[in-house]
């Protein structure tokens, strides 16, 4: 199998998983418990914690919490706003909150941000330029007095695009001081950047910022988010990881985490390098196939408003979702946008319908993503296999 | 190290982690993608939730849910009832919802309970009985109008108490009907009963209950959820896991997890009635120890009202904590009770508490959990080290 899907799950480095499990077998303690066993484990945890907190450059500030996964990290600081809202409650009446997120979010947030806004909290949804970056101005006009929270992924995992954060974080304290009120918290979903973009939460002054491992070779379901500053959650137990997550803490998931990080941070300048060459290449073999387009339109080899290791094409008169099929039964894994997205069973493609993009061009796009292993000779395969069942196939 | 913290954590079937590890490597797709990797992805977790799904009896009936570990299981339930309250929210206000537990249940329901209390959810908490099991009636007579939600769990973590589910699911129906209602929700926290007691979620009327990997040789970080019928969950994204949790699904763990629970429940006549064994031998032990008690108090060997995988025993004079440390010193790893509680620094011991028991005994106890591969000579060290231990450190 060509496998041009990294966007949606990566090959697990198997030495890693490996290691892991060795370890959950040796220190299989509960790092809650006071026996020496115990603290072994507590003890592999916090170093575990440690490397995955200097991976992301923020060894010396903040907290890292180990979550089930990238989606549950997300949730963390939205659900919260719930707890906000109902904890200051008078007189049997929920506080008026408001969120403000964007269209193009992964499900994760955007899902969870329309199901709070039927929940009573106020939502400000911002629709993204036709080259997939959002407006930063159009975030700051978005919040109001009420606004508690502004969630806003760092790069888009359909288009690739590189979001502005820091001029977000810029243009929110701006509109903010406007207001007469200090900035809402910023939550970044940074999925899509781990590894693959220069990302550093420390220093762009966000409140918070989600991971996920098994995009960048670690186990699927282990996530993390990285909080400067706290928050009250609304899931509460044990008090594990800080009081942020109950439940007994998964050792393998959170090691295995820390050393998938460790090493996309260690061989990033030569990943993205490497997937710069894919992205150019890939660029200009569809530019030269009748009737593709790159999307966003106009995208071209190494810009830096976008990932290299994302990029969206359509094949007009040709649905993605056929094509995503045929080119599996060729060999190929490519995907038509977010894989969580299949589950929902909606029309339409969300992303790219918030960009403004032609529902036309929408409808007949599919997603193309690298990882580190990924061989130029892999999507010149993909180029000639694309090629030859876009001629057949379309209308 | 002699572990008899089982309760806590148990150490991990190596054989099955590796088997996962092996098979996250080989079927890594994401379970959501279109194409024959993730199909095949897809397939080998239904393979797991099939074969979860019969190892608690329920091939046939209900829906398996795979959380990021039985702390999250847990507050699936719970925390839909902020959503119930929310959606039917009039005029700003929320809805009058309410929730039945008890004071012995694991802190991933009881503090969230108490969360949920300060949030506007009813809260009806219920006490044991001096024998650690809860009075179904009791249960039954906190049931008023707006019960939404009974929790309770099948065997408590500290004292082994089997609760009576059955009684409690019957009683609750009985008050209901006396109210003109239908019979809240109930959710049962299975954690300590798979693999140990017998507990058949699909026989007992019960709506939903929670579960956990590792504490029968799976991994940690890795829960199930079963649920009868359906409920509305708070957290929502990408519409993994029916919608439930969202999120990449973890095949690993869920491989992990299923493959554990098989064996678990293959072997449970007999691991059972080595447990007894070593619960007679131990209760015969620690009863001849001149200070030592049993508890709850009267708790005699083979009683089918506790789990003969967990035992509690306090030592006067001796504070529960010291002597955990001094038997770890000496190789020996035990808990003051709930790992879980560990972390939450707060005074007393609430589980004994609930039953009524003496502060000074409940201070100076200590739990002692075995599993499958526990031996009579590690009883038997035990044993001896702790009645040492105990004459030198009391006061």
């Amino acid at each position: 199998m060509t496998y041009l899907d990294w966007a949606s799950t990566s090959p697990p480095n198997a030495a890693i998983l490996e290691e892991a499990a060795h370890l959950a077998t040796s220190a299989y303690g509960n790092p809650s418990s006071a026996h020496n066993l115990g603290a072994e484990a507590r003890n592999r945890l916090e170093e575990a914690r440690l490397r995955f907190a200097t991976a992301i450059g923020a060894r010396k500030s903040g907290r890292v919490v180990f979550t089930g996964g990238g989606s549950e990290a997300d949730a963390l600081p939205l659900l919260a706003l719930l707890r906000q809202a109902l904890s200051a409650r008078r007189d049997g009446s929920i506080k008026a909150l408001h969120l403000v997120t964007t269209e193009i979010e992964h499900a994760a947030v955007y899902e969870e941000a329309l199901l709070l806004k039927t929940l009573g909290i106020g939502l400000g949804l911002v629709k993204a330029e036709s080259d997939g970056r959002v407006d930063p101005l159009k975030i700051a006009a978005a919040v109001n007095k009420d606004s508690a929270l502004v969630s806003v992924m760092a790069v888009n995992n359909e288009t690739g695009a590189v979001q502005d954060i820091a001029g977000i974080v810029a243009a929110v304290a701006r509109a903010s001081a406007d207001l007469g009120r200090r900035p809402p918290r910023i939550h970044v979903d940074a999925v899509q950047a781990l590894g693959k973009v220069d990302f550093d939460p420390a220093a762009l002054g966000i409140s918070s910022a989600a991971f996920s491992a098994h995009k960048i070779g670690g186990p699927r379901g282990a996530g993390a988010l990285w909080i400067a500053g706290s928050f009250e959650p609304l899931a509460v137990g044990g008090g594990q990881e800080g009081g942020y997550r109950p439940g007994t803490e998964s050792l393998q998931s959170a090691w295995a985490f820390s050393r998938a990080a460790e090493e996309a941070r260690a061989g990033l300048a030569e990943r993205r390098g490497r997937a710069r060459v894919l992205e150019t290449r890939l660029i200009a073999g569809l530019s030269a196939q009748i009737g593709a387009a790159i999307l966003p339109l106009g995208r071209a080899g190494g810009d830096e408003r976008y990932s290299p290791f994302i990029l969206s094409a359509a094949f007009p008169g040709l649905s993605g979702e056929v094509f995503v099929r045929a080119l599996s039964d060729e060999g190929l894994a490519l995907s038509t946008g977010s894989a969580c997205s299949s589950n929902l069973r909606k029309k339409g493609r969300r992303v790219l319908a918030a960009m403004g993009l032609d529902e036309e061009l929408a409808f007949s796009s599919i997603r193309i993503s690298t990882g580190p292993t990924t061989s130029e000779s892999e999507i010149d395969r993909f180029l000639e296999v694309a090629e030859r069942l876009y001629r057949r196939l379309k209308v």
